[in-house]
């Protein structure tokens, strides 16, 4: 349904289209609400991840982590986080074997839910200032890459750090970072500027996740530590199980994007 | 010893004084690094303690985690863990049993050791704005207070915040939130700024950690949120073994605060 649903202002609104069964990335959506990213894994496995957000700040700030079993979260009151998403990953051994609207027919009673912070968060301070955001531009999901950097390993987790890709007018560069840089529970300022080459394990005209997204004339290629990082974990450690939003298809919670801007109170630390 | 060693400027040195015996008081050693709180629990307290970090961010900033049974950290090359600090205690199920200046004979080879963000590492920077440190021209250690303020619980784990406090002349309580509020992996701004008695369990004239100290005429109490809070929840939550350090007898690392000085690469995220 990508393009046909008008994105609503409010983030009740939009968990509840998702919930009925709309599916589409949500940049844009619910503007100046913060946006997570889901990863789900059996307790056994929660240290290690926990572990591996804490020794990978940068990709993997962590706004929550849910209590065994626990389906709901404080980020969203009232949420079901089986359903409010527009689309799950359900992995098996390292492996995606569904992209499902709907992850409650996998759902275990083991499983630990971790909310990381999404890049999606500080789109809506680049617009206020006049940034373009070319993907939401073209209609196309946030270009998402694997990059030659590895993460630090945490236990039996290990994998390369995902960034999303931005073009911007070379003269705006700058504020991004700035702009960016002002909220490092949603990752922050970014980690690479300008030369693809040297960061990305592919190229910039194939993103591993999401859609391409083609760059103007005096756009410069900028690159921030990204969500989907544990994700490229999961499948180079070869977890057993897990549940994660599919790239670009966050959860939109309730809080406030300023809340995540330093020296506000949630940004204290990392975590809320 | 307090008070009769000439504190050395380097860290490394500063860890073989502590680890040949010397014990007191860390704040004002080696100016400009990075000190840290200790507390080792066995792997399987491991995950409620990670977990109790990230949801209370302000007391428990995590700057390193090892894996289990390691005694090294990168926060200080070449340091063991079990003697670089000038005192440590042992805990057996939430009481104090030991407080030895070297902890090698208590170790296990289960310990996970978690190293959180001190206060001290803001004071240089305190002191080189012009703020007096009033615990350090009395030769004391910092006064430290259980507060009324209940930490948010993790699995096993809960209790109460614990604070420092730092008398400040009223004219510079701005200056100092403002430098502090700038390293949150190092708790960051106050947590409560004058009026102790809605914050503190007990009185300000008997800290339950630490030493008293006088506050002159026109100072304010300021309090900051403080890694000896995990000691509280040790006590609280009746955790069956742990080391950690004595409070106010941190372990020195060669981290520069710079590091953590909000925009700086560390300080991208809580963790180095």
């Amino acid at each position: 349904m990508t393009g046909t649903t008008t994105a609503p202002t409010l983030p009740g609104q939009a968990r509840e289209l998702f919930r009925s069964g709309v599916s589409c990335p949500t940049s844009g959506w619910a503007p100046g609400h913060t946006q997570t990213n889901l990863i789900a894994v059996p307790r056994d496995w929660a240290y290690d991840v926990l572990l591996f957000c804490q020794r990978n700040p940068k990709p993997c700030p962590v706004l929550d982590v849910g209590d065994v079993g626990t389906t709901g979260t404080p980020l969203a009151p009232g949420t079901d986080i089986r359903t409010d998403l527009p689309r799950y990953r359900v992995w098996r051994d390292g492996e995606v074997v569904d992209e499902p609207t709907d992850a409650t027919p996998y759902w275990r009673d083991d499983l630990v839910a971790f909310h990381i912070g999404c890049s999606f968060t500080f789109e809506s301070a680049l617009v206020e200032t006049g940034i373009p955001l070319r993907h939401v531009e073209q209609g196309a999901n946030v270009s998402m890459y694997v990059t030659r950097r590895a993460c630090r390993p945490a236990g039996r987790l290990s994998g390369p750090m995902v960034v999303s890709m931005r073009p911007i007018p070379a003269e705006m560069v700058a504020a991004a970072v700035a702009i960016s840089g002002r909220m490092p529970a949603v990752h922050g300022a970014p980690v690479h500027v300008g030369d693809p080459g040297s960061l990305l394990l592919g190229s910039l005209e194939r993103p591993e996740y999401g859609d391409p997204v083609a760059l103007h004339d005096g756009d410069v290629p900028v690159f921030w530590a990204c969500g989907v990082t544990p994700q490229a974990a999961l499948a180079a450690s070869r977890v057993p199980f897990a549940i994660t939003h599919a790239p670009g298809h966050m959860l939109i919670t309730d809080r406030r994007d300023q809340d995540y801007v330093l020296g506000n109170d949630v940004a204290g630390g990392v975590a809320g």
